[in-house]
Parts: structure tokens; sequence; C-alpha cells
């Protein structure tokens, strides 16, 4: 286990859990960074006392400056700041949890320091998987996943890695051995209902989700089943298969996280409450555990755990993700940043809950996909794809 | 993998799929042992052509002579005859699938010469455990488990047996991080019922089990649960953790085959069809996976997966054999033995279904336990159960 953390997007949920785990597991914050709250911010860096905070937003960081001016702790702003942070030397390992491309560079520069990264940012692989699985082949860091899904893959995975008769690793060998990866969803609050039904949806009836408690864009995203979509290409990326062998199964229990079929048919599968405390905290104390803060589950206590297909046709954000995870490219980064500013519009109810599908499939329409970018490229396609939908909403 | 087995048992139900997949995997198979089922050990004799094949019984081993003389194959007979098929050199791995306690000395001489052992023997462990579990580690041998529970612990918990950080092996800290194991169980054919109604069970219905096709003995075991105690105790030898950390927890599907809980609350479970040769074949291509004949698990196909508390109020043996578990010396051996014993005369229509928990009872008051027991005070043991079980209805 690391004794110290940088984490980023520490007042978001992610980054909120993120220091109730640390305080528990007595691991110090040695950096901080956020985006505006400065409010929490600043009751965060009085209570784990980071030699650094950076904070996103410029206007918030001069006040967040003179709010902490007792305090001995160096602040940044702006992404150069957040960047600062990402690369603190103490630190053992980098949590980001930015939520959105703001986390694209910070996670990067994190990872070319080639210490461990606890990477809760989809944005990084979604957007740069190839650029960023590469650099962190090159760098040496060792990217753990916290999503619950994919750290349930990684913890799956894990049962191939080692080859007791042969002590040496054989990560590509147990590779071969994998089938296809399962990712469990949830089906979110609209699980069941039809294209008809779910014509009218309204924001506040998309963020009633059923078991897990998360931001609000996450939340509209897994309303959509876009969060699966970005999933299935987040876990091709970090577990180095192909799109095509992943598999999404609506699981409504969110009990079974997701689960990893090998070529003999059998299939390994992680169990928890879910409390995204216990894969943050994974991907802290890997490949060792310590107590946690998720309650036990007792699979006695659970009602009966069921799996089915998911509705492509009432969730066509999830097609159209599955379809785009099989382009190389700056797609991936277009579709992503469409939908951030989709989910925006309908938030703010200027479209419609299809309308998120329909923008995303314009914006990809429109862009013209870069075979082979660069991070620049990648981050040219994204405000490209924001300023499109956000152009739409204004002309229309 | 390895190129080449001896397989002990190989007429009954274990041993028959064995050979299945050692077809499928073409792995040689050098030696052959039964009991005295020739007929189908001539069969697979000259199928499978091995260089030694062993017939415990004497009168059974003349005749099975007879019928191969125009075979290459040495023929060999008795308890020697299936050590020395046991011990063949040419074997990789040694797979012990005899039932009964005629299992033990075989076992024990496959682990003595430091090769592999797929282990499908329950005498072994649940009668000898510590003295195996030593000799395992004085010789070098590994001792892989073929039932599917024990077979999914193993897999489950090569979760944590490999350490990304360092690259050395941490096995004891990796047991460490275990909480408890979760041996599921069918529940097998009177699952549901209570006490009362199961007084008049006849052999016939208890033999009707609703998931696996196994052996009689064995079916019976499941029927009265004293299969998953002795699993129980197998399980906390062949782990090295204490009983009272394995936990029994009735799954009627028989898909999550077993789970482990770590120290964080996440649990890893290993799922499949209900298919020995599944487990048979990992333990023969572990580490590594190979396509193999047990169907895919679409778990979108399934019925809901359900856990419930076992009921050891209809199925004392679970309670008996979970007491006996935590005792060390030679009782487990006295459980086993009156139990195998008990079980045949239920089979015969001597004993009525809640006799066979009657008769175990008083076999473990009746017989005094032995400390630190030698293989000839477990033997003893074994036999001075069976004899006084068969002389209670002899009597009676």
């Amino acid at each position: 286990m690391f004794d110290a953390i940088s984490l980023l997007g520490s007042t978001g949920s992610i980054g909120r859990q993120t220091l109730e785990v640390a305080e528990l597991l007595k691991i110090q914050v040695c950096a901080l960074g956020a985006n505006r709250n400065i409010k929490l911010l600043e009751e965060q860096t009085r209570k784990f006392r980071p030699s650094v905070a950076a904070v996103y937003d410029d206007e918030s960081a001069r006040d967040f400056k003179a709010r902490v001016r007792d305090l001995d702790v160096r602040v940044v702003a702006g992404m150069d700041g957040l960047i600062e942070a990402a690369a603190v030397d103490e630190a053992g390992v980098v949590v980001t949890a930015v939520v959105g491309t703001a986390g694209l560079l910070p996670t990067l520069a994190a990872i070319e320091t080639g210490r461990r990264v606890a990477l809760a940012n989809k944005e990084t692989l979604v957007c740069a998987g190839e650029l960023v699985i590469k650099r962190a082949r090159e760098s040496g860091a060792t990217i753990i996943p916290v999503d619950s899904e994919h750290s349930a893959i990684f913890q799956c995975l894990e049962t191939q890695t080692r080859n007791r008769v042969n002590e040496h690793s054989c990560n590509a060998q147990a590779r071969d051995d994998v089938k296809q990866l399962i990712l469990t969803a949830s089906g979110g609050p609209f699980r069941g209902k039809n294209r008809s039904m779910l014509q009218d949806v309204t924001p506040d009836m998309a963020l009633q989700h059923p078991n897990w408690s998360m931001g609000k864009k996450v939340t509209i995203d897994s309303a959509t089943m876009m969060n699966k979509g970005l999933e299935v290409i987040e876990a091709a990326h970090l577990f180095s298969i192909a799109p095509e062998r992943i598999k999404v199964v609506v699981h409504p229990e969110s009990i079974v996280h997701s689960m990893v079929e090998f070529i003999d048919n059998s299939v390994i599968a992680q169990l928890a409450v879910p409390d995204m405390r216990l894969p943050i905290q994974y991907a802290l104390t890997y490949p060792r555990r310590k107590p946690s803060l998720a309650a036990e589950l007792d699979v006695t206590q659970l009602s009966a755990l069921t799996f089915e297909q998911p509705d492509t046709d009432a969730f066509p954000c999830l097609g159209l993700a599955l379809e785009t995870s099989r382009l190389r490219g700056t797609a991936c980064a277009v579709m992503n940043a469409a939908n951030e500013a989709a989910v925006e519009l309908f938030l703010r109810g200027s479209i419609s809950f299809y309308g998120i599908y329909e923008t995303i499939l314009a914006a990809l329409d429109k862009i013209a996909n870069i075979e082979d970018p660069s991070i620049e490229d990648i981050i040219a396609a994204d405000e490209a794809a924001k300023r499109f939908v956000r152009g739409l909403v204004a002309s229309g």
C-alpha cells in the first residue's frame, strides 16, 4: 500500500469518497485538485493538509488562495495547476477523479511520472485510450481502474495472471485465455421501459438512479446507458481486448459488478454491495486488501440475482457507443464530448431525452474522424464537438 | 499443460469424464486404475492404451489379465497395484478419482512423488488432511482440487496470489486477505423439506439429484448434506483456513460453484454450467485454460440466482460435520467411514434416512479420537467405524 496520494477532483462524488477511504487507511493526502467548489475544497484542505491545492477555475483559485492564506499550502490554478498537483513528488498514487475532458491532461501527466494511477476519469481512456495505454507502457505506470465494473474485471482477471508452476508473470498468455468480458449494467431508472414511454422523460426522472449515488452527468449517462457504452470503450483499452469481445448484460440488482468468461467457459465474477469506496480502496491497496467501509455482502439476504439482454432500441446511445467503439481515431472523443454537451442541454431542459442520442449522432456525422490523433487533435475534436452541440441549440 | 496422466478410479463418474477430457485435450493416459468394473476398464484400456492397468479387486484382476492378454499392458492388482499405477513415471498429473477410503494410500503415493495431483477423492483430505498437506509441502506436490466447489475457490483465490508490484508470490499474505470461503450447496433433492417430511424417504427418492449427475454414494451425501460438511473439512485443509471461516450457503441453481470473501468485503465467485468436465480439465490445464466440453454459460438465459441459509435441523449431518471439522485427530475419519457404511445400509434399505445421522453419531460416540494420528491409525479408525456400523445392523 502507498502512504500518500494526490487526488484530483476531490470535491466530486468519487473525490469525497476517496477522502473517506484515505482517512480510514491513514493515507496522507499530499495534493488536492478541484474545479470551483472552493468551500468544500477549503474544508478538505484544512482537514487533510495537502502541500499543494489546485483550483481549475481561475477566479475561484484567487478566492481560494485568500481563504487558506493561514495554511501552509501552495495554491496553483488552471490546467497547469491540475497538472502540477498530478505530478507532486510525494504521491505514490494519483487518483484522477476529475469529471469530463478536463481530466485528460492531468491524468496523462500522472501517467508520465510512471507511478500508479487510480483512474476514475472516464474521458482519459474513452477519448485517448490508445495514446494513454502506450504512454503508460513507456513510463511503466500502472493504471488501476476505480469504476466498479472495471475494478471487478481487474479483480477477476487477477485469477489468470499468476502461474504457480512458472513463477514468472504471464499476462499476455492469460489474456489469450479470456473469451469475453461481461460488463454488468443496472439498466438505470428506465429499465424495462420502451421508446414511446421514454419520449417525455424529464431530468428529474432521469436523475433517480435505483442503486448508485453518483454525480448528475454520470446518472444521466446511466439513464441513457451511454455510460455502459463508454465503459466498453474504457475496458477495451484497459484490458487490451477487442470491443467485440465485451458483452453488456443488464443486472438490475447491481451486486455482480462484472465478470470475465474464459475459453473453458468458466466465469469469474466480482460481487459486493454497491459502494464506490470499495473499488476506490482496492485501487489504493492493490494487490493487498484491507478492511473497508463497504458493508459485508450477505448473499442469503439478497433478492434473487437476475441478468437480461440490454434493449438497444429503447437505449440507442448504447448501440451507438458500441458501434463507435470499433472506430479508431477521434470518433470516440467526438461521441463523448457531444454526449457531455448534450447531457448539459438535457439537464437544462433544452433538448429531450432522445435528443441526447440524436445530438450525438449529428455530431459524429458532422465532425470528421482523424486517424492516429495526437493529444492536441483529441482535445480539438472534443472542443469542436461541444461547440457543434451547443450551436445546435443556440441556433435552433 | 501436462501431456500424460495416471487415472485412478477410471470407471466411476469422475473417471469416465476425465477420459473425455483427456481425449479432447489429446493427453496420453499412461495408467488406469479401477475396482471391479473390468468390462469398462477393458474398453478404456483398448482405447487409451495405458502401460499400466491396476485392478483393486484381486479376483477381477485375474479376469482382467485374461481379457487383455493381447495388449501390451502391465496388469497390477490390489492396493499395491493402485499405488504402483499412482506412481507411474511418465505421468505429469495423477488424477485420483477412487471413491472411498481405498483412495487414501494411492493418493498419498502420488503426492510423495512430488508431482501434480488432481484430487477427486474426498477421503484423502477428510480423513488425513493434516498429514497429506504436510507430505505435499515436503515433496513439493501441487494438489489441485477437482470437486466443483473447491475448484471454484481455487480459481477465485488465484485473484490474490500474484502481486504485480512485487513479482514474487505472496500466498501467505494473500491468505491473510481472505475473510471467509463461501461454499455453495445445491441443497439436494430435499431442499425446503423439514424433518417430519423426510422421515420416510426412500433410497430412490434420495437418488434424484436436481442438478448434478454423480455416483450413488455422493448423491446420497448430497441429499443428507453430509457432502457439504465433508467439503468444508476438505476446504479447510486445502486452503489452510480454519473451518469456522468457511460458510455453507444453499444455492439451488448450482451456477455459482463457490465464492471467496475478502477482508474488504469484495467477493469473488466462479460460475459455470454444472459440468464436472470443467473442473477436471482445469486441474489438468492449470494455470492455463483450453476450450472445454462444458457449455457456455449465458447468464441472460438463467433463472434468477438465489442463496439461502442451510437448514441444519432438517439436515443434521451438515451440523454434525461442521462440529466434527473442528476436531483434530481421527474424528473426521471416523465420521466419514461411519457415513460411508451408513449410506450403504440406507441404500440397501436397512436403515432410514435419519438413521444415517444417528448411526454416525453413535460411531463418533463409541470410537475414541486419536490425536496426531499416523496413516495406520487413520486407516484403523476407518475400519473400526465401518465395522461398528455394520455390526449395528447385523446385531439389530
